[in-house]
C-alpha cells in the first residue's frame, strides 16, 4: 500500500501552475501573480495633507502662541490649482488634498479655532508634520507586488491605486466532475429499491467552489464503457483536471476503473489511509488533462478531496506549499484503524476536538457538524483525552476556534 | 472616545438575521440553515453491503475453511431485484448493491477466489459483518441538519443524501458600496493634478465577496449633496447593507457627512482605534437599511471592514459569534500609540508574527505582504519580540500558519 505522502506526491507531480494570464485588475481577486506589478504612479502621487486642518510655515508658529494667521485658500482633496502659500500665512486644507508651494506642515483643525478668513492657531508643528510626501509609500516603477502573492483584497488595492489595470495571474483551475454508478438518481427523483440519491455530484461541486477553482462541468458517468471512454476521452469545459467519484473498487461493475485501466495512463493504487483506500490517478486523452478518480463513498470522496485535491487545485492555481494544519487537543477517546492514516470527522470548538457520531465512510449523518479531519497516524491505535491531535480544516466550514 | 467593543455592539444592534428563504439545495453552499432539515430517507434507504464480494449465511462457513459456494446471482448496485440467496449459496455482490433477503453477511472478494458460478471462501464472517443496516445512519423523519448550521459541503451532501430538495436558509447578505471624494478617479484613468485612483471601490467589492457576501451595488457619490442625499435616500440593487468610504472626517467637505448628519439616524463617533477612528453608522430611508460609513484612507477602511462590517456581515447571515482571532508571537519590537487599540499589518509565518513596513493609514505598500492585523490593546506602546499577540486573519489572505 502507498502512503498518503507518497501518494499525494504522485499527484503534484501530474500538474504544474496555470500558464499565466492577463487578467484585469477588478477580476484577479484570489488569484496568484504570475509576475511583478509595477507601479505605474507614486504614492502618494503628491504631497498631500494627513489630517483636516491649515497648511502652514512652520517656522510662523515659533512665538507664542496662540498665532492669528490670514487664510488665503480653501483647499478640497482633487484642488487641480497650482497654489502657494506665502510665509505668514496658512490656507484650510482637508485630508488628502494637495499640500500648496512653499506650505511644510500641518495643523490639525483640532488645534485651531477652525477660522475661515483667518484662522487662530494654538500648537506649534514640526516642518514636515502631518504631510505625507510624494512617493513615501511607493515609487512609479518600482515592483508593488511579487510574484507569487495572493491578490488579497489589500494587494488588489495596492495595484489599483498605482493605476495598474491588469495583472499576469494563474487563472482559477477549471474542474471537470463525473458521479459514475447506475444506482444513483438526481436530487428529488423517488429512488426505486437499490436506488440511492446521487450526493457526490452536488457535494464535490461545493467543494470545488470552496477550494476557490470554478465549476467546469458536473454530471454523471453511466455503467457503459463506451459512454465513459468517449466522456472522457474529450470531457466537456476544458477543464484542468477532471474528478471521478465511485467505480474504482474491486468490483466487477467498476466501469471507470475497466476504462481508465485500458488507456494505461492512469495508475489505480490502494492508500494507507481511511476512509479513501482506493485511489487512482492519471492522465487523459491527447491533451493529457489530469484526472483523480475519488471513491464513491460520501465520507471517503470527501477526505479524498481534502487530503489529495486541494493540493493539487493549489498547485495548479501557483500557491505555494500545503494547506493550513493546525493541532488541537483530543477531548474525548476514539480508537483508529492502525496501519493506515485515520481521518477521524471532528468538530472543534475552544482548540478541543471531539469526534463526530457515526465514522462508516457511508455515513453522513455525522459530517453537518464537523469542521475538521483529525489525522490519525498509522502508528496509532486509541487517541486518548488531552492527546495533540494535527487536524485539516474542512473547506466551507466555519474556522475551528 | 466610543471603545472599538462598544461601536462593534451599537453596529449589531442596527442588524437582526435576515428574513430566511426556501433555497434549492444545490444553491444554498455557505448559508446558514433557519430550521432543521428533517430526511427524506432513510440513510441509507436499504441493507446493501460495504464491500465489493459475496453475500452469504454466515452459519454456512462453520466448518472447515474453505468453503465452497454455488453463486446463484450476481447484484450491481442499483439493482432493482428482490433477490434471496438460499442456504449452501452465495450471491456476488458490489459495494452499495442491496443485500439479497435471508443472506446476513458479506465476505470481501480479497478473501474468497473471485469465482464466477461457484466460489471458493477462504475466511469466516461473523453476522452482520460488511452490511449496512437500512437507517442505521439517519432516519426518516429526523432532523438531519439543526438551526444555525453552515450549510458546508458536507452537510450539504447529506441533504441531498436525504432527498431534501431545498431548505430554509438565511440569505447571503446584499451589500451596496460607495467610494465618495470628488479627488478620485476610475482605474485606468491619467489623474490630473490632486486627483488619486478610487482604490477603495475595488478593494471594497474584494472584502464584501471574501466576506461571503453579495455585491449589489458598486459606485462613487460626488461630493454634492442633493445628489447623496438621493442615492442614499434609495440605494440601488436593494441592499441589506450600505457601505461608504470617505467623507466622514472632520472636513469641511465630508458631504457624506453633512447629508447624514441631516438626516438624523446616522451617529458620527470617534472610535479608540488606529487606524480607523472615524466611524459613523445609523439607517437610511424610509425601510431603515443600515449604513456603514467607512474612513475614507484605504488602511483604514480595509481595517474598519475588518473590525466591524464582518461581524455586522455575520450577524445578517445568522452566523453565531465573532470571526475566529488567533494568537501568534510577536516577532520584532514595535511601538503602538497607546490610548487606542491598534492593528498593527503583520505578516504571520510559523506562528510569528512581523509587522509590514509602512503603517500610516494611507499605506498601501506594506498590505500586500500581509495576512494578518495584529490586535495591540490600547494599555500597550511598545510590543516586545515574544510577546503574545491576538491576531485577526485578513479576509482573502491565506490562512497564516
Amino acid at each position: 500500500m502507498r502512503t498518503v505522502e507518497d501518494h499525494r506526491a504522485a499527484l503534484l507531480a501530474l500538474v504544474a501552475p496555470l500558464a499565466p494570464v492577463t487578467v484585469a485588475t477588478a477580476q484577479a481577486g484570489g488569484l496568484v501573480s504570475a509576475a511583478p506589478v509595477v507601479a505605474r504612479l507614486d504614492l502618494p502621487g503628491f504631497d498631500n495633507s494627513a489630517m483636516d486642518g491649515y497648511a502652514v510655515h512652520a517656522a510662523d508658529l515659533h512665538g507664542p502662541l496662540p498665532v492669528r494667521l490670514p487664510v488665503i485658500a480653501d483647499i478640497p482633496a482633487g484642488d487641480p490649482r497650482a497654489l502657494h502659500v506665502p510665509r505668514g500665512s496658512a490656507a484650510r486644507i482637508m485630508t488628502g488634498a494637495p499640500l500648496p508651494a512653499e506650505a511644510d506642515a500641518v495643523v490639525p483643525v483640532e488645534d485651531t479655532d477652525a477660522g475661515v478668513s483667518v484662522v487662530e492657531i494654538r500648537a506649534r508643528v514640526a516642518p514636515g508634520r502631518h504631510v505625507r510626501r510624494r512617493g513615501e509609500d511607493v515609487r512609479a516603477g518600482e515592483p508593488v507586488v511579487a510574484t507569487g502573492t495572493v491578490l488579497t483584497p489589500g494587494a488588489l488595492a495596492l495595484v489599483a491605486a498605482a493605476n495598474v489595470t491588469s495583472v499576469r495571474a494563474h487563472p482559477r483551475p477549471r474542474v471537470a466532475l463525473f458521479s459514475t454508478g447506475d444506482e444513483l438518481i438526481p436530487l428529488g427523483d423517488e429512488p426505486a429499491p437499490g436506488q440511492i440519491v446521487d450526493s457526490n455530484q452536488l457535494m464535490l461541486a461545493e467543494l470545488v467552489r470552496a477550494a476557490g477553482a470554478e465549476l467546469a462541468h458536473a454530471g454523471h458517468l453511466p455503467d457503459d464503457a463506451e459512454a465513459v471512454r468517449a466522456l472522457l476521452a474529450d470531457p466537456p469545459g476544458a477543464p484542468d483536471l477532471v474528478l471521478t467519484s465511485g467505480g474504482v473498487s474491486m468490483g466487477a461493475h467498476d466501469t471507470v476503473k475497466e476504462v481508465l485501466t485500458a488507456t494505461g495512463t492512469v495508475e489505480f493504487v490502494k492508500v494507507a489511509m481511511r476512509p479513501g483506500m482506493p485511489q487512482g490517478a492519471g492522465t487523459l486523452g491527447p491533451r493529457g488533462i489530469p484526472v483523480v478518480t475519488l471513491p464513491g463513498n460520501p465520507v471517503s470522496s470527501l477526505v479524498s478531496f481534502q487530503v489529495f485535491v486541494v493540493p493539487l487545485l493549489r498547485r495548479l492555481a501557483g500557491r505555494a506549499g500545503e494547506p493550513m494544519l493546525f493541532e488541537a487537543r483530543a477531548g474525548a477517546r476514539w480508537s483508529s484503524v492502525g496501519g493506515k492514516v485515520e481521518y477521524t470527522r471532528v468538530e472543534v470548538s475552544g482548540g478541543v476536538a471531539v469526534p463526530s457520531a457515526g465514522q462508516g465512510s457511508h455515513m453522513l449523518g455525522a459530517l453537518a457538524g464537523a469542521n475538521a479531519l483529525a489525522i490519525v497516524p498509522a502508528s496509532v491505535t486509541q487517541v486518548h483525552p488531552g492527546d495533540r491531535v494535527l487536524c485539516m480544516p474542512l473547506l466551507g466550514a466555519e474556522a475551528p476556534r
